[in-house]
């Protein structure tokens, strides 16, 4: 096995069906309804585990769990204007219960502000209950007319981790964000997942937000994807739908609110970009299975049954320590045939064990990720497995990063722009003097998409490339999922 | 406070929707959809718990969660007929994306044997493969048109826990149907749920297979509720769909199947059954919060800080133990209300912390169930605690129980039957000949519901209330939900 990602960058769509289905994440393009796959058992323990982590951060910060119906009534979906004009075009309805019309069209939640601003209306009355956060984990549905993708373009999302929040200020409202998006970098800092922090630009906001704020990271086939989104919603939703509380002053006011989420495309992103062309590789926080032993057959059947034994003893002692191991027991595969497979799951390590190990009590440990081997004894095989099992995930991390960053550049001039985004993909930056039409007039030449400006207003000493007015910042450009 | 159950009896309809939305478990009838109600942060926990002891209890026992699809195409529905049958009048239907008309209907799930056989066609191929066990927590939706009840009888069910499993022969399949049986006695042991197990009458089983055995329980206002079913499909599902397996002595066949599930209605019984007028009394295996501490103001301000101080104090030991603990630090209220409202959350143990506790370096423990206390030593509470919890959940499992078997009777009388039901409700027992011509009968006259028979065949020396010819069984009638 030589480090190799030619396959995996240049034929990264092929790649990803394939991972997807030979490693039994998720089986798509089989089931009978268009964009919709299923998780099947390892993937669904994969998204379990990255579920977790986001679970955990949001509670720890005060964040509360709800569930609400997947279902929304169409008035109140078309409540806040704006809104409604966003979704409306990919919405599916529900018209008929049994052989019945329904009097009123029920959408599938496309998101859940209006849902979730409805009761909120009815649970908040004062500014004492204030900041309040909720969040859901839900499937999403979007009747996507665009070619759809597993993982990345569906018409069933379903793991939309979604929060929602009330405040009784626009600063408070803006604090949460700052909020928001740290706990965004944190759960992509566990995942292993490098991104780009943008502001979007009013032309590309969530529908009924006065601010989105975006975190896009880049595919391995250098098309830029985004993998969480940041709303300010000030006033939008409680006004549509007459949501007052109760002020410290005593006045009657409409708070302000908050929504962020991260889709499916996390889990995607997580597969997608650790890999190489023999599969992915997951991230030790992540990895369903941490550790895999493949026993290596003796000569004789006596011998191949004492190295099963030393496996099985090995995998046990790492799993009575928490680390997850799973022993290949398969008679019927060869040891390369076993490999193979686990590749294509993405386990980060690899215990070898034949009869050299039984014979000297040692264990030889093979990374996934850079082909870096040890052979330890085997009282120290624990200890040196969690050593690895670090090393990975750090290593994993930088390297996910350096490349994000190789792949940024900045261009002052728009062709500059266009051929780097023909050629190499990834993000360019563009100076920009800030207006929509200019804006426009960059994804129009260039045949990109703009992803927004970086939050922190970065300056730049140059003439924006469309007006040659003095530019306000950067804008990112790029070809996008 | 006294123990009473006027209410909680008498009418249990209105205290359980009391309890929901005062108690913050579920806020139902509020949202803009028939049938669908919204999980409170509180409500949720407690579903958490709940799952978290279903999945456990599955994935020991080799059984894999996945994740499909919501939507169902209606010619995948229709594809076995029976079971179309049974569903068709109660399925919700998405027709549009969008303003485009779709060109096949789809069915909001109302359960999942169709789609998950679909896919089991192309993931199991050979013997070797089998058992293989399933299972997915998701929402399932029923169009009902009977009047709802929140969690009991919904059109959004938002918990569904379906597992569906895969088998060479009949006999396999009938070995996994006492397996799921074994698992949900345990499930319902561990929530102090007292439950009647029965195979369901052949007119009354699910649609689609062969045998249905149901767990029901007795709701405090007598009336029966159905809280889990399990059912051999034997190969009617694989043969509707096509889907064969290589066996074991090489031939090509149609496997056996079988499915069982859990809904809302395992969270409704926990609230409802161990309830008195006060709330519910939450057995400690799935209390969100297991202990609150009320701490009682002194006759100063410094002495009630003293107070708060030393409540938070054991609060904090009691979580250091793994015990949810949570202090009530509300000023504005008095203990009084504050006893009100945890009351109604249901919360297994109240410590009651004030001056003369402080002085004394004591605590004192109220129990919820039978309102019994003890006073101990600070160092002690710990310990005191732990033995409480344990007391408390069996002797909810021990009442409940009494209370169920004290209402199961025998009648080899229809009159007797009828008047039982009408006036005590519960469960009635008929000696019965085994026809389906005298079972009906039996409902007709009655006006009530046959849940079935015994499933270990149980002889009665009796004549059949209808046709008067020996009994083979006695049949168990009821009102139910």
């Amino acid at each position: 096995m030589q480090i190799t990602r030619e396959k995996w960058s240049k034929n990264f769509s092929e790649w990803f069906d394939w991972v997807l289905r030979e490693g039994e994440f998720y089986d798509y393009g089989r089931y009978p309804v268009k964009g919709m796959g299923v998780w099947m058992p390892y993937g669904f323990k994969l998204r379990q585990n990255i579920i977790s982590i986001i679970r955990n951060l949001l509670d720890s910060t005060g964040h509360e769990e709800v569930l609400f119906p997947l279902l929304i009534p169409e008035d109140l979906l078309s409540r806040e204007s704006t809104h409604i004009k966003g979704f409306e075009e990919e919405v599916f309805w529900v018209t008929k219960g049994g052989s019945e019309d329904l009097d009123v069209k029920l959408a599938l939640r496309p998101t859940s502000e209006v849902a979730i601003t409805t009761m909120e209306n009815l649970w908040l009355k004062s500014y004492k209950q204030l900041p309040k956060k909720y969040y859901q984990i839900v499937s999403v549905f979007r009747y996507e007319t665009k070619a759809t993708r597993p993982m990345i373009r569906l018409r069933e999302i379903t793991t939309f981790k979604e929060a929602h929040t009330v405040h009784e200020t626009y600063d408070d409202a803006q604090r949460q964000v700052e909020e928001a998006i740290e706990i965004y970098k944190k759960i992509f800092n566990n995942l292993a997942i490098p991104y780009v922090l943008s502001e979007r630009p009013e032309w590309d906001r969530f529908a009924g937000a006065l601010h989105t704020y975006a975190f896009d990271t880049i595919m391995p086939d250098g098309k830029v994807m985004q993998i969480g989104t940041v709303h300010h919603l000030g006033q939008n939703f409680s006004r549509a739908l007459d949501f007052k509380i109760q002020k410290k002053d005593g006045s009657l006011d409409y708070p302000h609110q908050t929504s962020y989420g991260i889709s499916d495309r996390a889990i995607a992103s997580v597969i997608a970009i650790h890999g190489d062309d023999h599969g992915p590789i997951l991230p030790p926080s992540v990895a369903p299975i941490k550790v895999v032993v493949v026993p290596i057959p003796a000569k004789n059947e006596e011998g191949t049954q004492q190295v099963m034994k030393y496996s099985i003893e090995i995998c046990e002692m790492l799993n009575k320590n928490n680390i997850t191991c799973v022993t290949d027991q398969d008679t019927e595969k060869t040891p390369g045939e076993k490999f193979y497979i686990w590749e294509i799951k993405g386990v980060p390590i690899r215990l070898e064990i034949g009869p050299r190990e039984l014979a000297s009590s040692t264990v030889f440990i093979k990374r996934r990720d850079n082909l870096k081997s040890y052979t330890v004894k085997k009282e120290e095989v624990v200890n040196k497995v969690k050593e690895v099992l670090n090393e990975i995930q750090e290593d994993l991390r930088k390297r996910a990063w350096e490349s994000l960053k190789s792949r940024i550049e900045y261009a002052n001039d728009i062709e500059k722009a266009k051929n780097i985004l023909e050629n190499n993909s990834g993000i360019v930056e563009v100076p920009w003097c800030g207006s929509k039409e200019c804006g426009l007039k960059i994804e129009e030449l260039t045949n990109a998409r703009v992803l927004g400006y970086p939050i922190e207003d970065r300056k730049v000493n140059d003439k924006c490339v469309i007006c040659k007015m003095n530019a306000k910042t950067v804008l990112r450009v790029a070809k996008t999922y």
